[in-house]
């Protein structure tokens, strides 16, 4: 049978966390567990593994600087979801005979530090495939007194929020992505009041509901207001374009409505008590979308 | 060319940590980095990612629970050899078509309750190759007011000490490992003074020369010590193949001479100043051997 992403994180989260095993204390209770961009332990950590594959999430034949960069990127960004500031990524490379891994380590440590991380360390096996695949694990820090922003605050009334356009990244942009820690940054010393976020990597058209489902409300979008990245081709449905492609590693946010958002950031549509209804540029409505980006199994 | 796993993490280790960009505030300094079997950060967390790769850790065709357990506890190991405890896990799975991804995710619930950690959530992607891979993240601590056990802390002199027998597991026992936990509560809570451990995961042949590079030691090995799992089949040169097998997973010590080792744990010879030596069952000087597992790209 086909089983997707969603599904495997279901039963995961379903296992039941039955008795410990005799003699061993359990484990401090998790605050943060499966299911958001990254977890948060019990010690305040904030902590998330984010994998890229040849063939999936960049071309065989890919500089391996920038496959670095998008693998380094990529995870990052899911730290930056939970309002968090990284410190530590890790490694764990499956590096095919016959791979440069010198360049590939030369630019992880070079992407490591343009982006303010230690690289400590990681774990390097052949790959059974012949198929370049890293896996890194950031680990970060909330400021002092912050809590983290989940998926599941948003609010009826709440302003959604796009931090950049969308659309056309996989044409070349997922290759040079930075995770948004400016708009964290720029968040947290703010008096905007983030009720919830999350990263947009596989479209908003997917990326969206998910938000809407952790925090049980619904939304309505103005396809008049969504940003278009100057990737997406001009001629064809570019609406669709933008929330379908993915990879556009942007922060979508649930804002409270009392303040503006921050400079470079869009509305593109309001929270609502459920549904999900979206109008076209011409103010006429639409529906969803139900393509983007999915892992299927 | 062929590129080695030691050689991969010279690279990543010898590239300079070089300026912070403008505008970011670079990370606390990371008390221990890449080299070791975990990374010691600036908040004290203990960190580590260890990934298996079915042709490479398992065979095509193995069950999901006994992957789900070699997952995690290969990972969980290194945190053992760290002195430290584990307490959360993230699973970064690759899952190729058609793989029983519900059986793994109940096997990982299952392992990382016996294992007594929380499963905090993970990354879940199409395999790129057709090949299952999972990448295990674990973050612990050190138990209160102690230092990590590092490679480089061996002092001529010190009892060289392994915490089982060796050999053979890779006909069925390295899907049955144990991280030996409950060793290092045993030690944590004794007078023993550990200066350096690592676990054995390549074969002591090539797991030790790593310890002693890490401490500038030599060390002198008594085959006649060395226990042999009865994995091992009889006849044939069995010291040998405790040796080179590999995947044994159990923890190398470097103990101060003044204690007597915990029960259940070998002397197997001492930390010297320079070179290695071994001599067999006979008492006959023999060469250490160079096999052993290393994964080359």
């Amino acid at each position: 049978m086909t089983f997707s992403e969603e599904q495997f994180i279901r039963w995961i989260t379903a296992q039941p966390a039955g008795p410990a095993p005799a003699g061993s204390a359990p484990p401090a209770p998790l605050p943060v567990g499966p299911g958001d961009d990254a977890a948060w332990l019990a010690d305040g950590t904030i902590l998330c593994v984010d994998t890229v594959v040849e063939g999936v999430h960049f071309s065989a034949g890919t500089d391996p600087d920038a496959i670095a960069r998008k693998a380094l990127g990529a995870c990052l960004s899911d730290v930056c979801a939970m309002g968090a500031v990284a410190e530590t990524v890790l490694v764990a490379a499956q590096l095919p005979q016959g791979c440069d891994g010198r360049a590939l380590a030369m630019g992880l440590a070079r992407w490591a530090r343009a982006f303010s991380v230690h690289l400590a360390g990681g774990d390097t096996v052949s790959s059974g495939s012949g198929v370049l695949a890293l896996s890194v694990t950031a680990s970060g820090h909330l400021p002092t007194g912050c809590s983290p922003w989940l998926r599941s605050g948003a609010k009826v009334g709440d302003q959604l929020v796009v931090s950049g356009p969308l659309g056309g990244s996989r044409a070349a942009r997922h290759l040079q992505l930075r995770p948004r820690a400016d708009l964290v940054a720029t968040l947290r010393t703010s008096d905007v009041p983030v009720h919830a976020a999350m990263d947009l990597s596989d479209g908003l058209a997917i990326d969206l509901p998910r938000l809407l489902a952790a925090s049980a409300v619904g939304a309505a979008v103005s396809g008049a207001q969504v940003p278009i990245h100057s990737d997406v081709p001009l001629g064809g449905d570019r609406l669709q374009a933008a929330l379908c492609d993915g990879e556009d590693f942007e922060l979508l946010l649930a804002l409270d409505r009392s303040c503006p958002p921050p400079p470079g950031t869009t509305i593109i549509g309001q929270v609502t008590e459920s549904g999900l209804t979206l109008t076209g540029s011409d103010g006429a409505p639409r529906p969803w979308p139900s393509q983007g980006f999915t892992h299927a199994f």
